[in-house]
């Protein structure tokens, strides 16, 4: 997608290193991270500089090929890469889909494991586009659309999941509106998916997460889109902290809640929700929020009270019963696990 | 309830002027504002230096005290300033009470106007207490509570109505563990409720808001207890916006969902949760959050997508169907208009 005026995937190669979209300055400055080697690229899925279940599969699928550039051959060298890779983010599926597939290259040659990860890159884009054009189909004229976090064109190499649909029936002039969750703690419908419809001219307004209840109340939703970081083999779907609520108020008062995800986001191997890892993050993202101040300086700032602790998970598991549909590049279809294993194999 | 081992009421009058923990400051600063006039109570009000419906109650009770102190005997004048003071909040409740019955007293001396500020003041601590000791019968050893925003003793003149179980609970060493919803915009949560239960040492923890149906589809919350802005007489319950959305919550997991509100709270007058007034507030408490830099200096930064608006509706409507019960002063009854009816008159 573009930012002003130039298009930009939001990670890729070049030679040995790893460019990304630094997303922990957005959407308050525009910046490019270097990531050296693959030891810095672990460290940039860790603080979140590139974050989004896709991007993470493709700066985990770089990361496994730039161990091979290092390892120079010695395949045990690039095996403790592999686990050290996989121990950034527990919870996202296409992180392991990633190393594995460049895994296995890699063995053959460095090369191979460059062209792969290349690849893994490509496909992720193309699959974005795909849901696109499918999950359009779904949006009405006039559609108010809610989406929580960020599952935009920053949360994969290109094009995005639940906001892919949103870009294409806005470049259809369908006249969509969408109500962007704030998606505390972290902010990404705020910071990135209010930034990336912003760019696209999307007409939308942040709110905070506690109002999708109010709004859905008063028939002001007519649709719910959001992605996911890994789905189990039986439809059960982890995705950013909150999912799960809006589910809820979405069956609450009938309204279509559709998830957008590539195939490699599902997790056969996985039977149930019961059995993703939730990532418990550090309760610093629930004390402290970063923005600017007056001066346009890039601040931190405490925000709760100061003797208190906090209780940050990072995902929820949303069960396959609340979710109408899995918006994917194969096409749109429920939430069932015979379908499923038919869609993924 | 104390504050560094002193006693402090929320909001107090001496002599022609009201005095009052300013909220905007804590928990970063402890500081007493000073409100000269009724004009002055009005802009406190209406900036939220003080907030909670019964503390907004005890501040319209003194603004119209202070009215008929400058009337010097002009109704007109009196009857102007209660327009004005009932224009600052249009949600709660307690407000149009207090003015109301202010205003009666007023019209026969400015003196009487005070006294009867006063005993609303007495009154609503005294309701508080007795909320504490009723709703303390519904708390079983070892729960874990759920609250969101602030109903605790900075919303009323003392003790609180959501919080006033939890802490009699507490000295009743019961091993209560209270999740406290941060309450986006404005945070109520995460600022006063935990500033108040770190205070009085009631084991807590903040959680962003998206985190309750997590908590809830994990066995983690008992009883969810919030507090109300105004209950119509069918016990459609408006209160902090999000509270809709724990509801649905707590209905969804069976958790017994309950609202601590004194009757001053009950507005028979009002058929149902259709005709309550949400106030929406100004986008810039979504877009901005305030907090402690470096520092440790109050420090207002940008949070959001600096090109994106914001939509901040303050309050939603909790439909009686989905509120287990009431806490009152005069005990436990279910959301049933006909029992609200005996109970209020």
């Amino acid at each position: 997608m573009n930012v002003n005026g130039k298009h930009y995937r939001t990670i890729w190669m070049e030679n040995d290193k790893v460019i990304m979209i630094n997303q922990n300055l957005l959407p308050f400055q525009f910046e490019l991270h270097e990531a050296k080697n693959y030891q810095a690229s672990i460290e940039a899925i860790k603080t979140m500089i590139v974050r989004g279940a896709g991007a993470i599969g493709v700066a985990a699928a770089y990361a496994m090929a730039q161990a091979f550039i290092e390892a120079k051959g010695d395949i045990k060298f690039a095996e403790n890469a592999k686990k050290e890779i996989e121990a950034s983010r527990p919870t996202a599926r296409n992180l392991f889909y990633a190393t594995e597939r460049v895994f296995l290259a890699g063995c053959k040659s460095a090369v191979k494991a460059v062209s792969e990860a290349q690849q893994i890159a490509d496909e992720d884009a193309e699959a974005g586009k795909l849901i696109g054009i499918h999950g359009n189909a779904l949006i009405k004229r006039n559609s108010k659309i809610l989406t929580h976090c960020n599952a935009g064109w920053l949360a994969f190499s290109d094009y995005g999941s639940a906001l892919s649909p949103i870009y294409q029936a806005h470049r259809e002039s369908k006249n969509v509106f969408v109500y962007v969750d704030e998606t505390r703690p972290r902010s990404q419908g705020a910071r990135l998916t209010a930034w990336e419809l912003h760019n696209e001219n999307v007409p939308h307004t942040i709110i905070p997460d506690n109002a999708a209840a109010y709004l859905a109340s008063k028939g002001k939703i007519d649709i719910m889109i959001t992605g996911a970081d890994r789905i189990a083999a039986n439809g059960d779907a982890a995705n950013k902290i909150g999912t799960f609520e809006k589910a809820i108020i979405a069956k609450t008062f009938g309204i279509p809640f559709y998830i957008a995800a590539p195939l490699s986001t599902f997790d056969i191997h996985c039977k149930s929700g019961d059995d993703i890892i939730i990532e418990e993050r550090s309760e610093d993202e629930v004390l402290y929020q970063t923005g600017l101040n007056e001066n346009n300086e890039l601040t931190r700032i405490l925000v709760c009270s100061p003797g208190s602790s906090a209780y940050n998970p990072a995902f929820d598991v949303t069960p396959a019963s609340y979710i109408t549909g899995f918006i994917t590049e194969r096409g749109i279809f429920p939430a069932e696990k015979s379908i499923i294993k038919n869609m993924v194999l």
